[in-house]
């Protein structure tokens, strides 16, 4: 018998849904330490960029700089880190973060030790950034 | 007075060169627990992706595909992993990694928890792998 194996990213949206098309989707992290983290999740069942024909690759990374130039208008990160690793779930996904000198990772990636205490989150700002992030990666998508 | 701080990216070549042209080089990282570990670096002192033309991006995402391409074909990896951060040296380089089920970080990041005890490396199949490794990154920026 062949090997049953669910996918995260096949059965669920994997965020909160900004942006959706035929090939892929752009969702919001609910991360406290993370507020603005996005992720570009390809909608097939596909493991590696080079998986992906030359047309599909380039519409998936016009979406990564599309969400890396709305988070860097509304988030004003001091660096924007981006990944694609799939080691868990090998199914095309990256994350879009940006980072700040205070967060609690920096330097390291957020995959890495922390070095710093959590900053405390004004809520009401926190939440109109995120109202204005997505409206800024929408508003990349709706021009083209 | 301005702030003088120095780039090692600027100052140095960060890794073994396999191919350089005017706008980035693709090079090869010394790491005993990540054999066929390359990054590819953008030339000059750039901070994002989106700070580059559409062209330089292109560019640069091309060189990324084809160290993929060459990673899978030689050092058949379970998975690659692609990551630009940047966060202690804002000079724009992708690290392009070669991930295996059994190796020391799987499946975090490399920058995560390791998981795994460092497997035995066998230094001649390694050294020849490197050396294939490095023809079918040539021959994909000779065709071009």
């Amino acid at each position: 018998m062949g090997e049953l194996v669910s996918c995260e990213l096949c059965d669920q949206s994997g965020g909160d849904i900004v942006y959706r098309n035929e090939s892929f989707r752009v969702v919001l992290i609910d991360d406290p330490s993370y507020p603005g983290f996005c992720r570009v999740i390809w909608n097939a069942h596909v493991k590696e960029m080079t998986d992906l024909t030359e047309p599909e690759r380039t519409s998936m990374m016009r979406a990564v700089w599309w969400v890396e130039e709305a988070i860097r208008e509304v988030m004003m990160p001091d660096k924007v880190n981006i990944a694609s690793f799939g080691n868990m779930t090998p199914h095309l996904h990256w994350h879009v973060i940006p980072r700040y000198k205070n967060d609690v990772h920096f330097p390291n990636p957020i995959w890495g030790e922390k070095k710093n205490s959590p900053a405390l989150l004004d809520i009401a700002r926190c939440q109109e950034q995120i109202l204005n992030l997505r409206r800024a990666i929408l508003r990349r998508f709706d021009q083209s």
